[in-house]
């Protein structure tokens, strides 16, 4: 054992549930009495066939997923699905063109990976600096797009949406990585939603792609059979083997959301635990800064800069340092925008959370 | 626990060493005295560096990779790789062709998904009855063309060369994924070369990727980032989060291999193990019918059919369910050939592959 409990706030990979993992290390040499790890399981292979459908459907029925929109387990990441939706649903109109509204690293990348596909509007100009969502009296849709895409929460900047995006029909695509299973989704006002595992679903390595069965079928020549929405739903995502232990965990975690009281409860708790760290920023008086616009702060993903312009990294590695000694890891903000980060998924306790927001507030009168 | 012991023959995802399932299971919860497990560790973080160097720095050594080939793990299978291997090789030489030696299915769909990139020219006619690699006089390469393809062995018809394509400086490109790490290889003679893990090294869900340098950067437009070599090179494989959790796995079973005695081991253990299968089918007199050319027999996965071909279903019902009853599972010949097959990867043992080729022997003593 770790000569101390870690309480650990990193941005993903993240924190799973004690619960979890603790069943999957009892039933790691021995699945369900089948005698073998499900890592050694063949995919089409009855028991893995039962995990399948169990955490399919334990995800329609936590996420409400009406039946005409098709569930798939995919590799390769968002990064993955950041060409995937352009290889599939660009030719959707003839205009060959998207819309992509821009509020961090992640969508901004997003946009450039769809470059290669297509043309890229930008919903308002890319001002690479991410404090919030732009006025939406600014964006300029194009009725012709063949998707408007967004990204639900930037990870790296803290800025998530408080709001569905209207389009006027034109389909709407979510990057939902690191806010899904957060908060109840209305799937109906969606042509297709994805999510890495690694933030609030499990580990690394599946990606849940959700959409609307009348949007497959239109990829591109290039789209690799992997990718191809059509081809992976017509598998059940068994085209090629899947990344079948992370399925396994996801499967897991869903059962413990459902345990856990759902979507509801994991929104409440996520206000809860947000609510006490920005509570702390925002009386501070300055000490320390949150760059986001109040309506848009994240509830997953709090970055903040500690201290006054002058002597900041130096305190920075302070607060750092000193989480360490207390047992609180991966707080580093991204190197990107240096700082500090605080990651709040599902699994991070309010017990967690509250120790944080108490380290916090001692490190700030030590220092002020 | 399983009421008996499991003798797992599954043609992947595939039987793991016992020793590598326990050591996952002691550190799932607590890796290395970090507090937290490896599902939950940023991919950026020093721990999770330090699995990701000793996993390709094993690999570089087992395998005796030169210093001028790259290794990337990557997601997308296999599969993933038959679109990545054009993409990224197709347009080395302005003909935009490629050569494809198919073998059997694997090989056949990689020239299929090729199709959507360049000109794709089989060597030799393809006549879809897949039972050996037809003699090197008929082939006809094209010096033109910028990549030669193939697939070391075949796992659904149990076709393996025990050749390398001489291919008069044209780049190598070479499937290993079912008998990666069963035996030593040339890397010299290759260009690139790939093997999703989870037959001979590992879980589902990574992708080993080893490509002379000289030949990345090349990539289409189309080519989706995560597939790009070069982009992934540049990222050490950490362009977006990888399948942290898989690789690890990955990394205990090089350890697992180097610490049987390596590629040389492997390779006499497979010798012994598929002998003893093969030797029960040519000394039954015609009741195991094994369809494969000798020279070109699979050492990892053996398909055959039993009993003449009367009542040869009822027969082959009876053998799997006999094999059931002693603890043989995952014995069945792919849906697309039918019949048995045997696959004898890394991890299954001699012991349990002596079982089952006297369980063959009982089988036809009483059925023949």
């Amino acid at each position: 054992m770790a000569s101390q409990r870690v309480m650990n706030f990193s941005p993903g990979p993240a924190k799973l549930p004690e619960e979890v993992l603790e069943r999957a290390q009892k039933e790691l040499t021995n699945y369900s009495d089948t005698g073998i790890s499900v890592m050694e399981m063949s995919h089409r292979s009855s028991d893995f066939s039962q995990i399948m459908n169990r955490t399919e459907s334990n995800l329609r029925e936590i996420m409400k997923i009406p039946d005409n929109y098709k569930v798939l387990f995919l590799q390769g990441g968002g990064t993955g699905q950041m060409a995937a939706v352009p290889l599939n649903l660009i030719k959707l109109k003839s205009s060959g063109c998207a819309d992509y509204i821009i509020t961090g690293s992640w969508s901004a990348k997003a946009a450039d990976e769809a470059e290669k596909y297509g043309t890229v509007n930008h919903v308002y100009p890319n001002t690479k600096v991410y404090t919030g969502v732009q006025c939406v009296s600014t964006w300029k849709l194009n009725p012709d797009a063949s998707y408007v895409y967004y990204c639900a929460n930037e990870t790296v900047h803290g800025v998530e949406f408080d709001f569905v995006p209207e389009t006027n029909g034109v389909p709407l695509v979510c990057d939902m990585s690191s806010n899904f299973m957060s908060i109840p989704v209305d799937f109906t006002k969606y042509g297709m939603v994805f999510a890495g595992a690694q933030k609030n679903i499990g580990c690394a390595g599946v990606t849940v792609v959700i959409v609307r069965e009348d949007l497959i079928g239109q990829a591109m020549k290039e789209c690799p059979s992997v990718l191809d929405y059509k081809a992976q739903s017509r598998a059940s995502s068994l085209l090629n083997t899947p990344p079948c232990y992370s399925i396994y965990i996801m499967g897991l975690i869903f059962e413990w959301v459902k345990a856990s009281g759902g979507t509801e409860a994991m929104a409440e708790k996520s206000r809860v635990k947000s609510e006490a760290i920005y509570d702390v920023i925002d009386k501070s008086n300055g000490f320390y800064v949150c760059p986001v616009a109040e309506h848009c702060r994240s509830r997953m993903n709090i970055p903040f800069r500690v201290g006054n312009a002058e002597g900041e990294d130096l305190l920075e590695k302070q607060f750092l340092e000193g989480a360490t000694q207390r047992g609180m890891i991966s707080l580093k903000g991204h190197r990107s925008v240096g700082g500090i980060r605080v990651s709040l998924y599902n699994a991070v306790s309010v017990q967690d959370t509250m120790h944080l927001a108490e380290y916090m507030q001692e490190f700030m009168a030590l220092h002020q």
